[in-house]
């Protein structure tokens, strides 16, 4: 693990002097990180906690790094001692990666002495809003290819080697199948695939020769790709002339890759190829700039593609590469009294919410589905005897009474007093949690383009809270 | 470093695999990497060269990674031990960072055993395509800002810790005058800024004394964020009051930041603001979503911002997050014997040009501006004793007689055998080399929207190689 106790924005470095100047370092404070509403990404899948485990736990000023940190001459020595015996010692609550989470719920809460809270507050904003944003995507890329397997091929694409690892990562607990970055395989112990390039068919004399070698070696793997002169006249019929030859020495030959043309014509033509030479059961795997929106509309169309290689638009998050989360104070602990904090601003979904929070997911008890989340004060419970009414967040006309309902709270403690005290599961295990936690929404949330929008309300607790604090501070600025 | 050997695709080990067993891993290979042309990437300034050097020095399989891959159970033990005493033993040449570079010219050029070149293609483009991208992005932003200091803010969005760190970099050779990530300053020796956030204002009572406060611990480096409350009511009146509490004790206030609202109306009221009240040297800063787009914008309604953080889509290069560069075999080596390939394509811009290459850049004798680069055959003289036609690379019917250049050969040597023979400069010296790359080239090159687009040819040598080639295998497919 490389030490990243760096990896922060100088703000923050030039504001923990500041309450080390002023003697606040050891005022706590408590803040959440969250994302905002937006139109393109209404819900996501959670990820990045485990990266954020691992440099909490690393969470160390070097010597090196505090010979830095002085040779920028903003800072005194004793801050610097400060600096170099600091520890995180606060608490993490957080949602477990994989989970499906909403606009404005915290994914992660920190409370911790105030200078350390801002510290930390970079790194765990790069690590969140970066591996939840792929995660997402491969949610939707995924749900597009609607139970084919679908293969992260980015790794040449990614902005730098870390979103190639963790964007493989993310991506499989989003939904892939598998990667082709063989680091991250090995890191995370996730399934790696691929076979040849266009380069392989390049190297020998002819397609043919290129595709027997290739066979040769990988006789019951056998993937090939087939487009490296002409598909339909060459590639196409040269595969079957092998699979024919592989087929006769007892192996199964496995598929073909597509990687440019139209894919639904020549996925419709290799097919009927395929099966009339006998290989019905060879797979169509296809790549070429795949995102979920040409997935969706090459199978509108009756393409005959089982699997799906997809790499740039996946692994940048092309249509929106970032997230955009924040990481907002809610409280402040003032001579051992918590005292809710609120950030005003003009546009209503930049106000924050105040005081010390967690999320209750309530689902129904007849059909285990998602309803709505409930964003609440840490502490409270939710009656689940008596009906409940949710509201919408803004037009509070709009609401719903719930019924015969139960609750699950979201977040869990990652770390209490600066010991980690839970331990992420494998990234399959993940996968297979996040696979569940989007099984209990509805399609209609799911859905790419003008989805349905899933209820996240306030508890009247909080809602309280909010309005009580809004008064107040409006008081204060008119 | 980390050891990043096995950050590649499956595939390249596979098809190594494949060479392996046919004998053939020390055939060698020509590799080009480049990017192809796209409307909205009409030049790049190149940057991951740096990445690549530490990359190619490390490329070593460790015993971990050797048990890894035996554990996949594709390998046999020959092949792993191959593996385990693998070395790079190749050349590489490469334009130096910071090099004004066209599509279609190789930005590095690989000759090595097929096996090597391989192996090395995924680690080479993520570099490459990623830093080359932001720093292309920052030298955009930075043309829009016509002078003003650009400072990089991103890390908080980054796709990753390595996407903020090279990101960071990328950006300050693009153009950047600092960035705001702490790790990036220590590691590449570059400006560090930045001061507070709203949650410092928000730690205090009420935003004067939050003021104060910062204004004590920096009394000369005091850039205030003005818009936590209210940017003209509080924000500014408060910042006024303690830029005359510092000047009174002989500090010179440095300036304010606005980080929302609309920046062209608050910028022009805060500069008449600060005028009216003697600060007329005090700098405005404003940061808020920024891009070369909305920064060029704003000052086409003379807004008063002399300083510009720009975060989120600079550092993931928003608009367009993959540069898509693309590495490609251009000759192999055969019984000694050099053996230009191609790769044809129905597109004519994915045909690629064969054989060795270098690129030559023609700047005029009389103002030193570049006028056309010209992609040769590698060991090409350029006779620049007599004019040269230079043609439209498609549209031959367009071509132009240049008269009065000399030429600069922008690829040079890196690796030679597997041995580094090039040492990257500074950051800073190759963000020098970048500017005076840029400031050769034509502004008409530089426009965001619609470009005059630069003349890359072919030499004749070249061109008719290329035309030969497509003629052999034209009938080859017919």
């Amino acid at each position: 693990m490389r030490n990243l106790t760096l990896l922060t924005d100088l703000y923050q470095l030039t504001m923990m002097y500041g309450y080390f100047k002023n003697g606040m370092t050891e005022n706590e404070g408590v803040f959440d990180l969250f994302f905002r509403p937006r139109s393109d990404i209404t819900y996501t899948v959670t990820a990045g906690l485990e990266s954020v485990i691992q440099y909490i736990n690393h969470l160390c000023f070097s010597e090196e790094d505090i010979a830095y940190l002085r040779s920028l001459k903003l800072f005194d020595e004793d801050f610097l001692a400060y600096l170099e015996s600091l520890r995180f010692t606060g608490d993490i609550y957080a949602m477990p990666e994989g989970t499906v989470a909403f606009p404005f719920e915290p994914l992660l809460r920190v409370r911790a002495p105030i200078a350390q809270a801002q510290l930390i507050e970079t790194a765990l904003l790069t690590f969140m809003n970066h591996q939840t944003l792929i995660a997402t995507k491969a949610s939707r890329v995924c749900y597009a290819a609607r139970g084919d397997a679908v293969l992260e091929f980015g790794l040449r694409r990614a902005q730098g080697a870390d979103a190639g690892i963790y964007g493989a990562r993310a991506a499989v607990i989003g939904g892939c199948t598998s990667t082709s970055n063989v680091l991250a395989g090995k890191m995370f112990d996730i399934k790696v695939s691929g076979t040849h390039a266009h380069s392989w068919v390049m190297s020998f004399p002819d397609e043919i020769s290129a595709f027997r070698a290739y066979a040769k070696i990988f006789p019951d793997t056998c993937l090939l790709l087939v487009d490296t002169y002409d598909t339909l006249r060459s590639g196409v019929p040269n595969a079957i002339t092998v699979f024919r030859e592989l087929k006769a020495q007892g192996h199964t030959p496995m598929g073909i890759r597509l990687d440019s043309g139209d894919l639904a014509y020549l996925s419709k033509c290799a097919r009927k190829m395929l099966d009339d030479a006998g290989f019905p059961e060879v797979k169509i795997c296809a790549s070429s700039d795949l995102d979920e929106t040409v997935i969706r509309d090459l199978k509108m169309q009756g393409c005959r593609i089982d699997l799906w290689g997809v790499g740039t638009k996946l692994i940048t998050s092309a249509d929106n590469p970032a997230l955009g989360g924040v990481y907002k104070m809610s409280a402040e602990i003032v001579g051992g009294e918590l005292v809710p904090k609120i950030k005003l601003s003009d546009n209503p979904a930049k106000i924050t919410n105040p005081g010390v929070k967690t999320v209750f997911r309530l689902y129904g008890k007849a059909d285990n589905m998602a309803i709505a989340d409930l964003i609440a004060c840490d502490g409270e419970v939710i009656d689940t005897s008596r009906p409940l009414r949710i509201y919408h967040p803004e037009q509070t006309y709009k609401n719903m009474l719930v019924n015969d309902f139960y609750v699950k709270e979201l977040l869990i403690p990652v770390f209490l007093s600066g010991k980690q005290v839970y331990h992420s599961p494998s990234v399959m295990e993940i996968q297979q949690f996040a696979k569940e936690s989007l099984a209990t929404m509805w399609d209609e949330y799911k859905r790419p383009m003008q989805p349905h929008i899933y209820k996240v309300d306030l508890s009247d607790q909080l809602y309280d809270l909010k309005k009580r604090l809004m008064a107040r501070y409006s008081e204060v600025r008119s």
